[in-house]
């Protein structure tokens, strides 16, 4: 049998990333509040102290696992703020985050069922309030640039226009018969235009 | 003091659907499984013994909230069969959800982030993914009548209006300035026109 990759503290079979990935799995099957450091020794086949090789605390996974999502979300949000007010500049940042929900689909599910129940929950959902706020803006500045509706409050848009795209979190499947572009583009043209058959 | 409304089984101060209700924000905000009877006792201000005198279980009270929450949905459902198929229709099933969303928020809430760790919910998971195909079967019947467009295809055209109007549960505040008709209009108006200025 080949070794697994080594981890860069030279433990075989995981390195920090396996660790988090599959506790990831773990926390959104059973909870993060009741997933034990048992559990995850369990779930990844090795003693609970072969665990703190790679990771100090349960909590530090949650940390780094929500951080992976939220840098993704974030650089997203950077792109449409670097672009000028559109419908394009929209579109795009929807397309972006499906990409982001698609590619790091367990990391965005646990991020958005946090219940801040410690200062890692309650900062992760801060950070993740300010992407809200900034897409707000990004669809706010097309409605002002006259490319979005102005009859829908922006607030209320971008929530809404975020639960369309957040709901592919929980229905897509990996490794599904559609690549996260195609996902991208029915999610981006609903939203654009609409489900009305037009004459 | 006026004396509280007695419950049907003659204990002051709570009613089985008072138990219930404040059940289900103490189960949102720690979890379902995070939260003990005595937790709820401590919520309701009681013993854990007089909880008992309205409901036997803890599970029970997951089960009446989320059927609370399930025979509505259904009640929606219904009617948008009985509709001949049309745009009309599938907006009035959006229009009527939303409303069921807004008035048992909390209920719904619980129902969306169930993990199925028991029979109670796992026959409430089958019961919401019931509802979910019989919306499909509506939208497909719209597209099979020209009334909705037929490039996205109906599963997913099905998912992703539920998501928009699934989000409502986690971003409506309830006592806020919109009424339910007035968010159930802005998300009809978004799904079947959307966001893009027209000319």
């Amino acid at each position: 049998m080949n070794a697994s990759q080594p981890s860069r503290r030279g433990r075989p079979g995981h390195s920090q990333s396996s660790v988090v990935a599959v506790a990831v799995e773990t926390f959104n099957r059973h909870g993060y509040e009741a997933t034990s450091m048992g559990m995850l020794a369990d779930a990844l086949g090795v003693s609970k102290s072969a665990i703190y090789h790679h990771v100090p605390s349960k909590l530090e996974i949650l940390r780094l696992a929500l951080d992976d999502a939220l840098s993704a979300l974030e650089t997203a949000a950077d792109d449409a703020e670097a672009a000028p007010p559109s419908a394009a500049s929209v579109a795009d940042l929807m397309r972006a985050t499906v990409r982001v929900l698609i590619e790091k689909q367990s990391e965005v599910r646990l991020l958005l069922r946090l219940r801040g129940n410690s200062d890692v929950e309650r900062e992760a959902i801060e950070r993740r309030r300010a992407v809200d706020r900034r897409t707000a803006a990004v669809i706010e500045a097309a409605q002002a640039a006259g490319e979005l509706r102005g009859d829908l409050e922006p607030r209320e848009l971008a929530r809404l226009m975020f639960g369309t795209v957040n709901s592919v979190v929980e229905w897509h499947r990996p490794g599904g018969r559609q690549s996260s572009e195609e996902v991208a583009e029915t999610v981006v043209s609903l939203l654009m235009d609409g489900a009305r058959q037009r004459a």
